[in-house]
């Protein structure tokens, strides 16, 4: 990172909640932004309450809500309302993800929100799109990942369609966001234009399996789940095998690939069957395939005595993709995460230390500095001072009368 | 969008292949940049041979370098390479993905490059961290998601790890470096100091699996696999139901959060089973998981009378959220993402006419405008006029020379 941050100067004024929009304005408050999140006074953003630890903010927040800010305001008063629209007049980006119809009942719509403040970028994440027959229905990460695809090519090909852990229709979604925001920002820069951004989680799905797109035009069929493989394409070895431990994730996963014959003639070294080598059972990627037990049976002949770690050490050395199935415990707890600066501890107030992952893109070699996410209106005070000059006069009439948490 | 796209201006120096580094630099020229692949000129970049229709550029690849330039240039001679510099010093972003330790052996590594042109954003995306033991190993998309852990928390909770289907692997990271690429280019602007980037594909997986991560502070264990529940909790009806039809992707995402009672009663209404609205079995979140079984088979005797797409109207227009498990057929061929522009026909030069997805995010109502990937070579007369001044006599004699394709 250089002497300053990418964003600094920039403000966003944040009225996102759970995670498809906190995770997109995370990135930008981790590029140096500075990120208010507005809440309401009496319990913020609900993703505050998940799974949350004696009464203290949940782990899942602080995941989605580093290096911001938090002012709480009661959006049904009407000075609460003028306030919030004060803190827009100031800001460079407005950004919301409530549920359909919301945003304007509350009288903070594009429209709004745009006149009062033509520069502004008005960013809304939703589940469905404008114009979709879904537009007015509610979404999770859940119902995106149904609606969008990701699903139908995850799983195995004679199972069920499986949901992909990674939440893909939250997280996914708030990174095209936040490149959006990001875009029209640079052209404000050059022209002073604004923007009105608007992402559907279910559109968002479509940027994450476009190889299963390709595959469905070269077919004129429905990708079909791979299980391990690839929608793409199968080329044994490629998949996960058993490794010593016999836990849920002691597998490593080999690739050979079609495009590097070597993969599999080196392979055949490490696995100390070298007299394959040129066999015409298994030579080219097609007979492989037909031989695919077989292949398959003698990798995993060679797997199950080994570790994953050291599976993954060997056959990686050797020159072939391999890698270990890693779980969060084990990547958690790799030293080697937090001495990149993947990984940091921060100092929560309430929580104490807690571990966390930080924004994996470096800078010059560095990570982006993390800070934990606000406690409800911890900085209230300050943001009302520094952007629209409040004194503590001001601020303490205002938090009387229950404008303010 | 506005009169003019974002990036309007901005000239990508890009190197990459695949789809990690490909899907990056797309976005950038979905939003204006001038986008230049420079690729070798016998074959170009490998994803244009991964299943390619008769010669043709594969869909694959269509995918990934949409509305990007093509120029061909060989880096083993040195006229070529002196070519290449030249290129980066007229720049704004350069960029690449291959194997580790290439591009510097090639002689274009990021000290060669910024000492050209300090402004330059540099930018690499490798399989693993500079610093992490496996930094010199070679990765692809799985080898990513196996051990940056999400792998690890998708799948059914008895059963092995499972690929997600989606490419978070190499899309997931792409859009962490579109994200910084254009973060560092927002600084530029204000300071004019260049910035060397690294991302890793391993370490960009801990960015979409943060509820998992979440989990794993809350309960000191690692997350497991969730099937098509939550690592985060579960919270029946929660999954996918089986819909009329029986086909592989016949089925209906059903979620009533634990935040709101009124999901429930509300389904209850759906599937006609009102006299159980306030039954002690199932009023609560934590009743409904002791009773999980009945709750499923509940929902499911209804679902199976449904199709999916009548069942995720009538579930959802209930104010329940709901989705259909949409395969990528159904999507592709669904009018209403045409209409919104989500997806778009192109025309290749080659292929004709190919429906792809586009950008989903919209700019003023309006989705980035979508142009076919180049053909190798297309564009390198014009860009070695545009960008370094050559004329078509200059042009000619490096082509006679092999220097260029």
């Amino acid at each position: 990172m250089g002497a300053e941050n990418c964003l600094t100067g920039i403000r966003v004024l944040d009225l996102t909640q759970f995670e498809a929009g906190p995770s997109c304005t995370e990135v930008l408050a981790w590029l140096g932004a500075e990120v208010v999140k507005l809440e309401n006074p009496k319990s913020g953003d609900p993703g505050r309450q998940i799974n949350n630890p004696d009464g203290a903010d949940a782990h899942y927040f602080l995941q989605y809500n580093a290096n911001k800010k938090s002012i709480t305001v009661d959006l049904k008063s009407p000075r609460g309302l003028a306030l919030a629209k004060d803190l827009a007049a100031h800001a460079d980006v407005f950004i919301e993800n409530f549920a359909p119809g919301a945003i304007e009942r509350l009288g903070l719509g594009p429209d709004v929100i745009r006149t009062l403040n033509p520069a502004i970028i008005y960013a809304q994440v939703k589940g469905f799109g404008t114009g979709s027959p879904f537009e007015k229905n509610l979404a999770f990460d859940m119902i995106a990942q149904a609606c969008g695809g990701t699903m139908s090519v995850t799983g195995d090909a004679d199972g069920p369609p499986i949901k992909p852990g990674a939440t893909i229709g939250d997280t996914g979604t708030g990174m095209l966001m936040a490149i959006s925001v990001l875009g029209a920002l640079h052209r404000r820069t050059r022209t002073g234009e604004g923007e009105h951004l608007q992402v559907a989680m279910q559109d968002a799905m479509f940027q994450y399996i476009r190889g299963a797109f390709a595959r469905q035009t070269s077919t004129g069929k429905a990708a079909q789940r791979a299980g391990n493989g690839s929608v793409m394409s199968r080329n044994p070895p490629m998949g996960i095998y058993p490794c010593l431990g016999g836990g849920p994730n002691d597998y490593v996963y080999v690739y050979t690939s079609r495009a590097n014959p070597e993969h599999w003639r080196r392979l055949l070294g490490v696995i100390g069957r070298e007299e394959l080598i040129g066999d015409p059972r298994f030579e080219t990627a097609d007979a492989r395939r037909e031989n695919e037990a077989e292949v398959d049976a003698m990798v995993a002949d060679w797997t199950r005595q080994h570790s994953k770690q050291d599976a993954m050490r060997i056959i990686g050395a050797a020159g072939i993709p391999a890698g270990a199935v890693l779980d969060t415990n084990e990547l958690l707890h790799d030293p080697t995460f937090e001495q990149r600066g993947i990984t940091q501890t921060i100092q929560h107030p309430k929580i104490g230390p807690y571990k966390m992952a930080a924004f994996p893109v470096r800078f010059s070699g560095r990570p982006a500095p993390l800070h934990p996410a606000p406690l409800l209106g911890q900085h209230t005070n300050e943001v009302l001072g520094e952007w629209l000059g409040l004194g503590s006069d001001d601020v303490g009439a205002l938090r009387e009368s229950g404008v303010i948490g």
